[in-house]
């Protein structure tokens, strides 16, 4: 019954790389840049803009930040904290500045990671203004004694916040949903691995289910502002036909896979995840009480709609700082999350509700699907799991339901699926 | 976010200590004298009355029990279970007797608690007539050799069973409901402290909610013959009206909080005493087949009313013996006791159902109660709640099914609740 | 409170015990003959036909097969593997043959149990043409060298597929169900245990309940084809009429008490037998995905009947070897099921949805149900129970559902029940 398998393997890791050194952030050229990227590679985005000011649901949109360099220079003229090396130096929002002081004054306005003492923190200040410098607690400690010009050439602007979208549509008006962020500036897992992932999720979409059964709604926008921009245009049509989604995050990893639960526990999205992941190495769930991305907004009690949040790790080390780099993500770990999705995608595609079109058992035996001799021990787990899967076809059941009352993985599910469909037993 | 806060201090010890000496039964003066003592605290109780011979449904309303005096004198003049020094002696609705007999004769009419050697048991006999004695079995080991005389001035007479209640209107005809009772003689946690617990709880809403939204009633009366009478007036009223109730029974001793459930576990009363005693010193939660007290009737198959009963300690050793006293109950076991009712009724008053009244998250920070920098692993317990409490408020999750979905102490949700209400943020 | 009760012992092993002879298979004489002893015990059966070349749903019904004799007979004269000695040597449904062959050849034609070398497997090919002989390990390793005379005289003509079922009417068309298998040959657990305590069942409810509320169905049937072909004849009138069923299988032996659940283990089936079992030795519950016997058509998806199946012992060494005989199946081990049965029974005929007629407790102290002195720790676990059946005696709950509740057995539950239902208490 094993089958050759197209391998499907979008570059995902070269994307990210590519895309590393922009400084993205809510807003300004590198995430402008980065969402043009990622429109090349799948041309159905269309871009959308919000101009600074605009007032969404308790938020307003913030103004458009660039910033071009920045770094602190020591009486000696040795330069810190340079951005051109590590854009992380700068808080993200930074003010500009361009000043000397002393080195107390200087301190107040630098931020370390004191029990990561060699790592660059992540550290920004959207809503209130303020400049700053991130280092290593290392580098901190180093700084010689004197007088410094600090400098940051950046400006706050009346512009946009840019968020990305694309509908792949298919024959039903429900859809499946999948969102990621673009506002992280030089970090690999968190988060230049969700939308490398978005992205080749939805060219598996297009290629694979020319003629599909489903629509397919994907979105690339800065977290939390973005989202909540987001929702506040199309929150009416999200409601009336998305029936299961995903926000990505933290997926380039290799360590594990977690995922996040709607507030109820009990949505399409829910099942459909846990089933995927099933049996998968280190495999956490957690409660919506645990939240942390997106999710935050599109479960929110008067929006509501059935989206989880997927990680590979939630917590790692080198989170939100210069640490989380290629060392942590690679090609590998894309592509297991990768297979997740498409595992679910094919499901939904394949068929969700499978139903057998035979009253009681049928004789497998004729079809070359079970032993003509019966003896006593002889009856494998694909048998075990072929029965079991008719046991349960009832046209009620979906697949994602199946997966979890049988504890198997949903793979292996919709490959059995797939066979007895072959034979005409299962609808 | 810790504000001052009023402290509540009823003098319910005080009020137990003065009624300890009365001699409580299903009648009788001493069960008279326990209800006016209490109505002159809270005027607004009313004294219903049932005629000996009454038919509650079952159930017979029994003879007016009085007692005056009672003892055992041996021949040497020695006297012996005065009821006048502890009014346990005689056992409860005992018939009077004045007879000469021997010891042996004597014996068969004296109980004592094996396993508790020095304690006198609390033993009655209401509805089959018997006279006798309780003393300690060391004591009863004592009883010199020879003829006694056997002395009980008691009478029983057609009179009236009294129970008292009072209603405390609402703007809503939904009610809360507390009942506990006053049948036990010079007992301290059962049954002085449930009565002064109800009565501190009634004037805690009488006074600090004035313009209240929903309304009140209290009763006291005899265990299960007046619970049962009372019903049997009530009952379509109740069953009406009554959203949640507690029925308070030995809850003035430090030791632990017990409750136990509804027959079916489900109702308001479960989950918000649930709620309220989350993370509670050994906490107990027993299911209705552990019951023990007047939730037996209020609960029964045909009268179904959402009751569950709270007790500080369930299983106690001093339980029925003169050893319940004031070493076991003390002013601060009776206030943690009334802490837990005061915040379910906060709860209710502050309103039940929380909904924000933004789309989306609300922005916290630009009304501090959200860190305006963003950094790695500064968020602490209190944002974490803050942030979880909205998540839930959807306005359909009442207070105590959020309080028991964050797993957090429902008084610390309220605190929560009361913050973001006060911002305007939730509703 | 003890009875004294009827012993109801039919001669369940007796019966086996006539029968274990006979060389059953789907079709044929020892099949036939069969039910005709039990039809000779339960007047009421009713034997139906299906003819050879049927279709019955996916399958076909097939050829009739009878065999009279089958042996190896070396070229030295000594004959191995004879059918007459016992019936398990030739496999089920195996063709004629009449042939000399050297050992190689025969070999590969010889079934036995490698881990059980002294147990002569019970082998079948129902549906693909096949020759063979099944012995222990250690008879083959003793087969001598040199040629062979294989001989089997069977054969397969087109005939009857035989099936028999009964109907015990009461007032109401609702039925209990019962089924168990008549096509395995020489097997004592597997499977005469089951038509034989089907049949004494039978008897049982005939006996004890000629006024009976509800009505029976009992079937007889070989596994699988039989109860196909059973249910492509009568589902709508099962689908209409059964409210509880059960498959019964391998009953007989004296080590376990074990239940499959229905897919959804919510029925009145699950939750019967449940109640029946708690508390027995080695006791397991199987979910559905663990099925084995002809529960896989009663409740495939579109047939969906409420059958759970009972075994004592689900997995046993013996199992489909000529090892399963009377060392295994005992009276006791019949009559330790029959007792489960009769306890399910009779909860059905007693009145299933007990009601307590009193509003509140009951008074049971002056119906002597419960002691007149109140004294602490005087009520035993009769009393507790009598006051748990009666708290949750509402109409609603079925004796089933409260036995589980209680967490205990039914048939004390029924007892108590008997005891209510006496004094007027309860409906």
């Amino acid at each position: 019954m094993k089958k050759n398998k197209l391998i499907i393997n979008y570059p995902m890791l070269k994307w990210a790389k590519s895309l590393f050194p922009l400084c993205r952030s809510l807003t300004g050229k590198g995430t402008q840049q980065t969402l043009r990227f990622f429109k090349n590679i799948n041309k159905e985005f269309k871009i959308l803009k919000f101009k600074s000011g605009t007032k969404v649901f308790d938020w307003k949109i913030p103004l458009e930040w660039n910033i071009r360099d920045g770094y602190i220079q020591h009486e000696s003229k040795k330069k810190f904290a340079q951005f051109k090396k590590c854009n992380l130096h700068v808080i993200g929002y930074s003010q500009p500045i361009n000043k000397k002081m002393n080195r107390e004054t200087l301190l107040k306005n630098i931020y370390t990671q004191k029990n990561q003492p060699n790592a660059i923190p992540y550290v920004t200040s959207y809503y209130k203004k303020r400049w700053g410098f991130c280092m290593s607690e290392k580098q901190k400690k180093n700084l010689p004694k004197g007088n410094y010009k600090v400098f940051i050439d950046s400006d706050l602007k009346r512009g946009f916040l840019e968020i990305m979208q694309a509908k792949i549509t298919g024959k039903s008006k429900k859809e499946i949903f999948f969102s990621s962020y673009v506002c992280h500036p030089s970090m690999a897992n968190n988060e230049l691995s969700g939308p490398v992932l978005l992205n080749a999720i939805m060219k598996y979409v297009k290629e694979k289910f020319p003629k599909r059964k489903f629509s397919y709604r994907f979105v690339l926008l800065p977290e939390t502002i973005g989202s909540i921009a987001y929702i506040s245009r199309f929150k009416t049509l999200l409601k009336k036909n998305v029936i299961c989604g995903f926000n990505l995050t933290c997926v380039g990893d290799e360590r594990s896979y977690t995922m996040i639960e709607t507030p109820n526990g009990n949505t399409m999205a829910d099942r459909s995840l846990l089933a995927a992941l099933r049996g998968k190495k280190n495999f956490k769930k957690y409660s919506f009480l645990e939240r942390g991305s997106d999710e935050r907004q599109y479960c929110s009690p008067s929006v509501d709609l059935p989206v989880c949040s997927f990680f590979k790790s939630k917590n790692f080390p080198e989170y939100h700082t210069n640490l989380d780099n290629f060392k942590l993500v690679t090609q590998k770990g894309l592509q297991d999350s990768f297979d997740v999705f498409k595992t679910i995608i094919d499901a939904f595609e394949l068929g969700l509700y499978p139903k057998t079109k035979i009253i009681c058992e049928p004789n497998l035996g004729k079809r070359n699907l079970y032993p003509t001799l019966s003896r006593k021990g002889i009856y494998g787990n694909e048998i075990k799991t072929r029965m079991n899967l008719l046991a349960y076809s009832n046209g009620k059941n979906d697949l994602f339901k199946i997966s979890n009352l049988l504890n198997i993985n949903l793979k292996e599910i919709c490959e059995e699926y797939k066979t007895l469909k072959a034979k005409k037993i299962i609808s």
